[in-house]
């Protein structure tokens, strides 16, 4: 594998990125080629931790922030390598990761090699498991086993937003509802009772299900419900006696984890519900002084986020964090997913100037 | 693995049976205890195809009959290993085929060991890969690679039917039916299309189907369409862009596969609808002159039979068949599934005297 070209600009470095595939799990090569390339930049201390590298300046300054991004994506699905597209408007960047999140990492890189002398200290996290199970979590790991490590004054996540601020995110819980039935042989189904078919009202439920879009600090949120996974049977002649089906409720974070746990428990009233992961919201805190700081630094308008994302994480640990990157988030996790190069030049460029860089 | 005992009662032969776990594609031991049990008989030429046993007499009779079981069996379902339960009217064998059906197979060895002059000359064939796809049914390549061995006036499969005659059988036909989506990350899912909430529709359909009983010789038969299985998703926080539901759908011999076929088509109308599995039903044929000779001398009533059985491969290649087995069918592919031993002495006898054994 080449190394990463620290030199490159933001869109060459994004498609360098792009290009070694980091689907959740298999974050051991990306994570080794960001470790070689920061351990080269004498201004900052770098450290591993299972695939996670974290890289900082101690410069003494009054003040620390995190600027952090995850390095894993969805699943592949027909959309790599990266490709360049020419517009008018604006040259993009298609492929797996290009919104969510390697052109945000990009910059990320790109901030660590180009500004040796941070005006504020900073502390750069670079990630895995952030696409998967809350135990997967880089962050979450590094926030138990070297919690001293995220200790600073604001954290800015650069997951797709646009390249605007968004405050907030909405909480997410993952829920196994389960029907029974008795086993039967198929030639006489009359003896049993398919446990698939009685899903079918399940699924009605599901179709039927009406979101909350709740305003918050003026911001408008934009809750979900939805099967993520279905899965039934025993054999191709036999009547199956168990169907579950996986639903990942999203949430706006006025409410907390236990209420949203209690309004899925309420929709699937008679079924067997099993939660299986959950993580809290965040407020969007835009009263809080970093957070107020950060954003007249910047100059941009706030929109609410409605995807879970590691804002919440920060906020749990008492540290303002808003999210801050390149790319239409309603592109993340599609095929078609890409980034506006302009996009990923305006962060580098607003973030630069905020840490004091000479342009 | 100790041998089979052939000169056990049939009722022990059938629990040693049962003890060799054979689930479809696990055949292998069973198939060799059963070979070697049979090549202790002198008067009997055993033949060896995959994990399928043929044993034949020679004795030059005018008229030859096949007698037939398959060995494999449904998945286990924590009902193993085979349990004798004592009760006042007849004591019963529980456990994972004692139905179906190796109380029929211990009839055979019984009738092969202990019956070494037959009137009639005897093909006993013990075959594998009955309960799964046609291309693993060890009866349907022997008639591939050795149609000689199959060559028979009539034939008797020793399926479940309560010691009754059970004279044709329903086709089963097996479909795939696909919803497509788009994908969205789960936080924004009204920018997808989720395929699982789609086939909610797919199931309610399902749920409203109304079985057909049609009349054919005066038996009534029970048509059947379950799904068997379903599955979809992509990842944890993706809305899923393809559901399928695996359908099974059982018919009355009075349809053809086409017209089975053409049945699922309209029903499913407006779904990609994709044929995995097909085998036709078998019409009653109780006009045939061998037919009638068996029900004659086994002096028993005659039902339908609504499972799909190896009753219409012989029915295809020409050879009058019927299922006379120990074994209550309704309890086939069941976890409790069970056999009485009444059902396998009761067997045992009618076709030692139907082949002219003193008793």
């Amino acid at each position: 594998m080449p190394g990463l070209d620290l030199t490159a600009d933001a869109a060459r470095l994004t498609q360098q990125l792009v290009d070694i595939e980091s689907v959740s799990r298999n974050e051991l090569g990306i994570a080794d080629a960001v470790e070689a390339a920061l351990q080269g930049l004498a201004h900052l201390a770098v450290t591993r931790h299972g695939n996670t590298v974290v890289a900082r300046t101690d410069l003494g300054r009054g003040e620390r922030v995190v600027i952090a991004g995850h390095l894993d994506t969805v699943p592949v699905n027909a959309n790599l390598p990266c490709r360049r597209e020419a517009r008018p408007e604006g040259d993009l960047l298609h492929g797996l990761g290009t919104c969510d999140m390697k052109g945000g990492d990009a910059v990320i890189l790109r901030l660590a090699a180009t500004v040796p002398e941070p005006v504020r200290d900073v502390t750069y996290v670079l990630y895995e498991g952030e696409e998967i199970e809350t135990e997967f979590n880089g962050l979450n790991l590094l926030s138990q086993t070297s919690p001293e490590l995220l200790e600073a004054d604001f954290a800015i996540l650069m997951e797709p937003s646009n390249a605007e601020v968004e405050a907030g995110c909405q909480g997410t819980l993952r829920v196994e509802v389960r029907t029974t039935g008795e086993r039967a042989h198929s030639a006489r189904s009359w003896k049993g009772v398919n446990a698939i078919h009685a899903a079918g009202d399940i699924l009605d439920r599901l179709n039927s299900y009406e979101p909350r879009k709740p305003l918050i600090d003026g911001l408008e949120y934009h809750e979900g419900l939805n099967a993520v996974f279905i899965r039934g049977g025993v054999a191709g002649n036999v009547l199956p006696d168990e169907c579950v089906v996986e639903v990942n409720h999203r949430f706006a974070p006025d409410r907390s984890e236990a209420e949203a746990e209690q309004f899925v428990r309420e929709f699937f009233d008679g079924y067997d519900v099993r939660v299986t992961d959950s993580a809290p919201g965040a407020l969007p805190g835009l009263d809080l002084p970093a957070a107020k700081a950060f954003i007249e630094a910047v100059g941009r308008e706030v929109n609410p986020k409605f995807g879970w994302t590691d804002v919440a994480r920060f906020t749990a640990l008492g540290i303002p964090a808003v999210n801050f990157g390149p790319g239409d988030p309603m592109f993340a996790h599609k095929q078609d997913e890409h980034v506006p190069i302009e996009h990923i030049e305006r962060c580098e460029r607003q973030l630069k100037s905020w840490l004091g860089a000479t342009a």
